[in-house]
């Protein structure tokens, strides 16, 4: 790797730019949502989310941090959890793609000024962090497993990527640098031999080499993930695979522990195969990742389903009203995923990020953009209301959206997603281009040979299932549309003028000679669908659930004529009927006798039954009509 | 209520003595265990677990906290969480229990030595606690929310009320009175409005005045069990129901939060509403001890299902695989199912005393007295392995049996409720003699009319079902004889003499002029049987699991042809059948094609099948042989 001068992205700006792989990443002007849900989504995001979040770290007193240690103010000033810098950060890096999405010149203005904030408050040795190292606090990386300093850091060097990529290399670059720069000098070959207990130095440092050619930050994330799982940090209550630190990273066989601590290990883990031609380290991470989707993934595409440590469980321990399926954990899931798809091509990778996109990010935020699920339960049991606007909910976990948590890194994991959202759109290779994820957008590139090509998709996707992608720009010569055909889709159909051909699921492709206005037509059998678990996930034996196309659906008391959802029973030899974006089913409510003791002897008969069309409505759309309980799994009868 | 002196208890000593209710408790000198298994589980807990417990106290600081009180040293120098004095007071009621058994000279005078020390160690007003209150330690009462002040008092009180009942009052009540009476003070009515965030003063405090006769202590136990469930304490994380501090007692309609703290303050509830003949609050407390019967209980009588808070989940959440089940919560279930037995007379609380004697206690400890489980979970998918007898499991919670906890609560419950069992097996009435549990046993006691009558029971139940009941004194007229027909118990039969007639599940009663030698016989049908669990605990669903008797099987890895236990399935038309104490069940492993996302549009298909006989041992004896997987319920095919 040689050492260039850090640049904008040429592409509008990219989070991921590996530097070989199968597929080519498209940047924020090569990608562009121009209408649908996601659209409006992305308008809410740049403006209240971010709006929101900057007004309750201010509150909190988490910016504050910053100008304590500028003004050289008590460290009993200090506010906020030990990892509180890196919200800030996160919130940075959110505002600098939504500034490269959107072009907002206040949203520009304000990331200037709190870059001034984290010039002034760094050390003049690149150290930065408000929680340790000065007077009355505890020092520098003294407590690695639970300090959240590098991590911290990660997060510092992810905005300064994003704003340099978006906008050019400015102040916070220089910040971010002379930050890595001292991380690389503590803990580099010759320094101290230490990992963050949290992982995301990794991907961050892999990420800021890319950026500025610089091999000693690729050499340190490799030292990092090489260094993990020999149980050098202390042990934890909830064992070393709380850090990942049990077993090393290219001898484990799935994803454990802590999944959000896991899951940026592991993009950290891909990044430095990939950058180093590590074949193996990739395969063991695929595997790794592979056997995490086929056995610790909630139908949603969440991920750990354990409270108390935040864990994935073991193998098919995926109870739904206790899932726990954290926001941030599918947001690296989706770092993960978009990883292996730039490394693979493998369109399993687009399927997951379709489904948590769909399923989990579009069900963490309010309508307004300013509350959140921490936690993504798939059986709400008591009815939740929703916190009152200024009310801050107490640690973390489960409950209804907050509009603020302690531990607050939902928000700018999903501000960042949300703001970068057309990247994950579409790619290129040498051949064309490859469409992953359906929205109205515009998408182009100029491919290998020089030549440029783009298209226009159009769709009301997934309310309907027809994708029409027409061609805007091309420069002569045969190249390809490739298209993801989700694994639900049996059945797809390609149109190509008058030509229908099947399109079976995984990737469908055109390649000729295309000329400007062309249209291609997926035709995706969007519809409601019975859905069966596997018979080893022992809480949801028994049940089905119902999908119409990419979109888990639940049932909502709110909906249905008997609140009790215990009692719901549904029998799936009918299929499933379309409404609207929802469904309806055939189904029952069985009250049970009582008998003062939940267990007997002979089978349990049907007790008091009420028949009823059960209204099905997408997941993502519970818990915003008033308290409510909910299910996403049904019990056969 | 009158003040008496305290004296010790003529029956030889009793955990509870209500002044009125439906049955009167017998002490150790009226019942007596002679032989059996639980017989041995005494004498175990007498020398090795207490033992053990002793020289793990001394080991990490727990007895030397209040050597250091005494001498004045630092406060720097105490050892152990905020409660690690309560387990001390638990060791030293356990060992009082232990001598009232045993008359075991040597604990006797361990128990003298440790209560010097206390003596030494209270402050002149009564105060007494090692973590509080001392130059460089938080004031005392600064923090009711986590602090355990007044929850280790409770326990000092319960551990001077058995060292009194079982050999007379001593300085150890002196301490204890003294502690209770600044309670009182600080506590009382014109003082400070508290409470304790985790109950336990509440029923020590009544069990105090039933052994003084001072009124004080009921008033103030009634107090704090008034005051609890208004919000005062600050709010946890886990909510205020954690501490049972979100719905006042008599108005709640289930136990929820933390189930040891529910559990106790439960128990208190029940002595409080007893000995003031509330009979409001006492059918509240019934009416939601009988809902969490009914719908937050483990197959085995285990309670609380959560890790995180340690709290009981909602109405059928009752995952098998993340059980939390904690043995404190069991030995507190036992506390609260005794003194409604008392009040009520009601068998179900002898069927749930039974449950857990045999489920969760005779599995939570090591068969030679020196490991435990903390927590109890009905399915173990990874192989688990003993921690070595030097190790200390750090916090609290899953994994395997441990022999020492950083948060150490099992060995001292455990050892005061194997001490002092013989006093659950029976209670008297002014008609005769009611036997709820069956055991080799002498039971006798004086009838209020001043009859002695004594039987002996001879019983190999429950690896058999006959249990003879011999009369072994009698003075003459009629009196009864009544037994307890656990619930799962259809067709038993009582033989008393010539004569059979049908024992229907409740209670079964023999009066009569009996003659010394005279026997009747209950013949309860132990035998393999499957038990069906309520359609509404999701986590069971399509499962059954067998039972005998009163014992729950399991299957355990180490018995299977297929080590995975996620692959088994059985059909429950045909019985299972007899094998020693456990069972065969016809089955089979189903290995499933894997397709690398659990989720699918048609049902699983059966996969490669192995048929066999499925071995069940009783889940007490899981995790003896080495690492295994284990589960309790059985999915169907």
């Amino acid at each position: 790797m040689s050492v260039t001068s850090a640049a904008a992205d040429p592409t509008g700006g990219r989070p991921v730019i590996p530097t070989r792989g199968t597929l080519r990443p498209l940047g924020l002007g090569e990608a562009r949502i121009t209408g649908g849900a996601w659209s409006h989504r992305q308008r809410v995001n740049g403006g209240a989310t971010l709006d929101h979040g900057r007004s309750w770290m201010d509150k909190m007193g988490w910016t504050g941090n910053f100008t304590a240690v500028e003004q050289g103010r008590g460290s009993e000033e200090r506010r906020g959890r030990e990892f509180a810098d890196s919200e800030v950060y996160k919130l940075v890096e959110a505002m600098s793609w939504e500034v490269g999405r959107s072009a907002d010149r206040i949203r520009d203005r304000e990331i200037g000024e709190l870059t001034a904030m984290l010039v002034a408050a760094q050390a003049p040795d690149g150290y930065l962090n408000t929680a340790f190292g000065r007077p009355g606090q505890r020092p520098r990386y003294s407590d690695l497993a639970s300090g959240h300093e590098l991590y911290c850091t990660g997060h510092l060097v992810q905005a300064a990527v994003a704003r340099t990529r978006t906008s050019g290399p400015d102040d916070l670059l220089g910040v971010a640098r002379r930050a890595a720069d001292q991380v690389c000098e503590t803990f580099g070959p010759e320094g101290m031999w230490g990992i963050c207990g949290h992982p995301e130095i990794e991907p961050a440092l892999v990420e800021l080499a890319r950026l500025t050619g610089e091999q000693r930050y690729l050499d340190q994330a490799s030292l990092f993930v090489q260094r993990r799982g020999y149980r050098t940090l202390p042990l934890h209550p909830f064992g070393w695979s709380y850090f990942s630190d049990d077993i090393p990273v290219r001898e484990a066989e799935v994803l454990r522990g802590h999944a959000v601590r896991s899951l940026y290990l592991t993009a950290g883990a891909v990044d430095v195969a990939v950058e180093t031609g590590d074949r193996e380290l990739l395969d063991a991470v695929i595997s790794q990742f592979d056997r995490t989707l086929a056995r610790r993934t909630y139908l949603t595409g969440g991920m750990g389903s354990r409270h108390m440590d935040e864990a994935f469980g073991d193998d098919f321990v995926l109870p739904s009203d206790r899932a726990y399926s954290e926001t941030c954990a599918s947001v690296a899931a989706v770092m993960v995923a978009w990883r292996l798809l730039l490394a693979t091509g493998e369109p399993r990778y687009g399927d997951l990020i379709e489904r948590i996109l769909y399923n989990v990010l579009a069900t963490a935020i309010s309508d307004d953009g300013t509350s959140f699920f921490y936690a993504h339960t798939l059986h709400q049991r008591t009815p939740t209301e929703d916190l009152p606007p200024d009310r801050e909910q107490l640690g973390f976990g489960g409950g209804p959206r907050a509009p603020w948590f302690e531990v607050s890194c939902c928000l700018g994991n999903i501000g960042r997603t949300l703001a970068s959202l057309s990247t994950y759109l579409a790619t290129a290779n040498e051949r064309g281009l490859q469409l992953h994820q359906y929205a109205d957008a515009e998408v182009g590139t100029r491919l290998a040979d020089g030549r440029r090509v783009a298209v226009r998709m159009a769709t009301r996707y997934p309310d309907d299932g027809t994708v029409s992608v027409r061609v805007t720009e091309t420069d002569g010569g045969p190249w390809t549309i490739a298209l993801r055909v989700p694994r639900w889709a049996g059945g797809a159909v390609l149109v190509d003028g008058d030509q229908r051909r099947p399109a079976a699921p995984g990737t469908v492709e055109v390649t000729r000679d295309f000329s400007v206005g062309d249209e291609i037509r997926l035709q995706l059998p969007v519809r409601p669908r019975w859905t069966f678990p596997d018979p080893r996930i022992d809480a949801v034996r028994g049940c089905v659930a119902v999908e119409r196309g990419p979109v888990v659906l639940c049932v909502e008391s709110v909906d249905q004529p008997v609140p009790d959802l215990d009692l719901v029973r549904v029998d799936p030899s009918a299929e499933p009927r379309e409404a609207g974006d929802g469904a309806t089913v055939a189904g029952w409510f069985d009250q049970p006798a009582e008998s003062g003791w939940p267990y007997d002897e002979s089978a349990p008969q049907a007790g008091e039954t009420t028949r009823a069309a059960l209204r099905l409505v997408p997941y993502h759309r519970w818990a915003r009509r008033g308290p409510s309980t909910m299910r996403v799994w049904l019990p056969l009868g």
